[in-house]
């Protein structure tokens, strides 16, 4: 099942904070790129002009998800918002293959 | 450039708007797949509950994008949202392959 | 997985949607008595002072759960959001049986 | 009486905040379990990507769930919203059985 | 337990409704009056400016002011609110007097 | 003249602030107490699951009114919401008593 | 006392609203100024872009407003928000004169 | 002086709507064309994904800009919000050329 | 031109930020006072139950109204929303005397 | 592309923030004259009584005019919201000279 997660930043501004941010930095990106590679976290955006993103997660369910979510070290100063995707009728009995995988209906 | 856009369905719930929309069905699934064979339509979901979309969209600018919405059959119906998208950081430099295109950034 | 899902009723309040509110209605609960009997629908309340409701619900994913709502023959009248659970803590690895079924944790 | 009880977590994100909160959860839990226990307390979820909670609560009056709330000792920083349910048509008269107590209709 | 509660009245501006309004009228101050002997209806205030009103109500459970509220002629126009009251530290242990009755903590 | 007043509390959680509240609790009390005997404070809520309250106050005009709230030792961290309230047509030519004066039209 | 007034006139754009704007005017006009005659409307202006208009009215009390507003022939299509003002210090004690009741402080 | 203009074409989906909005096109594009002639509107923007638009006026005052923009045969079915703009210090004391009027600063 | 000034005042409560205002007001009422002599402030209202006000302001534009108020020393704390005001149709061509000066149409 | 950029100052109002601005002001006007010489930066205004801007940028992409926003030292204190720009129908067709350069169509 996919969700869209909208992920705003709300670390403050100050020197403190931007400096915890650039320690976190790295651990982030490996998380990141665990959940990419277990299959969770199938893409990422910026939101242009902030520090959030959006992201098209897939997850057997809730409990996955939030699990996964709570694993980014960044994810105490996250507000995030969830919302469910079901597939679209145009896209239901798409054939299973690379163009599917890659959100294309084939 | 990609876009998420939300696309609310306001047609109202009578009888007759729901004949109307019957009938522009098989042309709206026209008008969608030549958008997909164009590559400007990447991706739909169905908001569950709803009747509304999500659409991840790919386009050259905000104009060429309007076009292609208001392409469609149920655009005088359809309330929609535009989020614009930046690459974000973790796919920036992501190897040009079935991956990169699929949203992973490989 | 469970959802909470607030079931807006927009119908208009005239008589004619009056009357069909009553046709609809025994149709209306033969299916909504399908789902209690699927296990999708859980609990429905009256939000007071309205048409509404609020429902817990239980399906495997959000496209299971929106077949299921839009069954409903009142599905086009209403306006229906929903909010994806999650497992709490608290309610993690509750023994499984009648207590847990009926929503506490044991 | 049933309410629908959101418990939007205020505490904030740094670390002496997350100390605090480890300090606090063995008696939240246990708090937790004497609502449970008095039957105040019914279902407990989490909503996903948060540290927000959603309850199903079952008391006398707004007084009595107020006491309940207001014993949490995490309830100085919960934002706590309220919604009154009453029994929907479709679960009146349902058979005072287990069933009943489980939340479905019979 | 007492409820506040916002009666918004969305009966339209036409000539039609406007008839229809003065034709409910009596029957709507019967009902009212009802409510008021029931003791249900402690106090009715019209929001300035508009045709919505604020009530103070008294009543067992939210089921049964779901009850009440339905039971007035213009139900089917109105848009509800309901904020469940819990009884002020202030007033706690007030003396049980007609002084208490009207409001005021002794 | 009548006002519904709706006082949120925006004192924040931690200890000191919590200290200060006890401290200011006695005067606080003192104070509301005064404006009953004025007749300014008719009437008090919780807000169940919250430090926020609704007040039913009367006073001549809104500068009267704003110095009684202001008066309270809680003020600075209040965040006011006033809404005048026009007598309702069914509680005109009410019967000057105590029944009038508790609010139920006679 | 005074209060500032917000008039959201909800008519429809079409041709029959028109009309029966243009034909409401006249009395409109006349109702405004026997308010403005009688002290009751101090200021109006048109909130530009729009057919909605900010008032600046002086009334004993809401319920005398109230009955002010109401008498307006276009009272039915407007959506109306009452903000109600207290003197402000700067204010207070400003002297009695032509000054004054032009709204400057002396 | 400078405005922001948000225009929110309200105007209705159906077919009736359509053919209206057609036969207006023509004097709309005119009164455009002398509103720019005039220097009034100095850019108009397509909000992508729908039939709004947004504006930037120049003009005197709001009334001037009201008079103008209640000009446009659209207007009835126009929402529209208008939020004035006053020079940045960056653009403060620009040379008085060409680029300047284009709205760089030099 | 005129304009309806919404002054927020966001200064916490805290005590050092009430000694800074008390610092604050004499310059505070120093500068209205010479607003109201060059006649950009007209009127100003408190918002009962709060630390805001409302202002009515006329000025040559939104730049001499922004000079204006960033002039206040409060303005640093303040959070402020303009509405332009256009002249309202009934109040157009009032003669010019002390009446229209004082905000009444004659 | 266009885009409209709404920029939220939120550095706070204590004295130190306001040093730190007076310290990034020479840089922060700098860059943004890059910005303009790039041709990125089109027009800016003041949000009067406020912090905040609006500004009209021109570029590639959502990527490109994040990269250009993040490169602001205020960046950190904004909260930006960004509106993508289709060409209005009125303006497609404009003749490439200094008027269409400076925003009219010509």
């Amino acid at each position: 099942m996919e969700f869209l997660v909208r992920q705003l930043n709300r670390m403050p501004a100050d020197e403190e904070s931007r400096r915890l941010r650039e320690e976190l930095r790295p651990r982030e990106r490996q998380v990141a790129r665990q959940l990419r590679d277990a299959g969770i976290l199938r893409r990422l955006w910026r939101v242009p002009g902030t520090q959030h993103a959006i992201g098209l997660y897939e997850a057997e369910d809730a409990t996955v998800l939030h699990d996964a979510l709570s694993s980014l070290p960044m994810f105490p100063w996250l507000e995030i918002e969830i919302q469910p995707l079901a597939v679209h009728p145009q896209e239901r009995g798409a054939p299973p293959g690379p163009a599917a995988g890659s959100g294309t209906a084939g």
